[in-house]
């Protein structure tokens, strides 16, 4: 079984990977780009028996040592 | 409009904090992991007139300057 775990910075936490790229992007003269957020995808291959037991153990993972949860938020896709 | 992209290692490209993240996921005795890759996210907000529009445009920066194409793969998804 598959996990794609998503983590963003929260809104309103300062982006500097974002802002960067944004930077970078108008540098290039890419237009029409208002908003730039980086985040990080952590793909997991897990041998659970469904996926009811893979969100729970995957949801501790995150809330436990995968995310920063004062500054980021996360969301799991069992696949 | 909002563009997500998901850049990832190719596969066989050595992957340190996928394998950082799984030698930590071990020693906090979580089980079956079988294997674990570490990818970017970068959410883009576009004002760009439609979806195709935003698609070619992304497209464009991912291969230009978001990706690194010789190790890294990526998915464009505009929501």
């Amino acid at each position: 079984m598959k996990a794609i775990v998503n983590i963003y910075l929260k809104e309103g936490v300062l982006d500097p990977q974002g802002k960067a790229i944004h930077h970078a992007l108008d540098a290039m003269n890419f237009q029409g780009v208002k908003d730039v957020r980086m985040g990080k995808q952590i793909i997991l291959q897990l041998d659970s028996e469904s996926k009811e037991a893979a969100l729970a153990e995957v949801t501790k993972m995150a809330e436990d040592i995968l995310a920063n949860t004062v500054i980021e938020d996360y969301s799991i896709e069992i696949v």
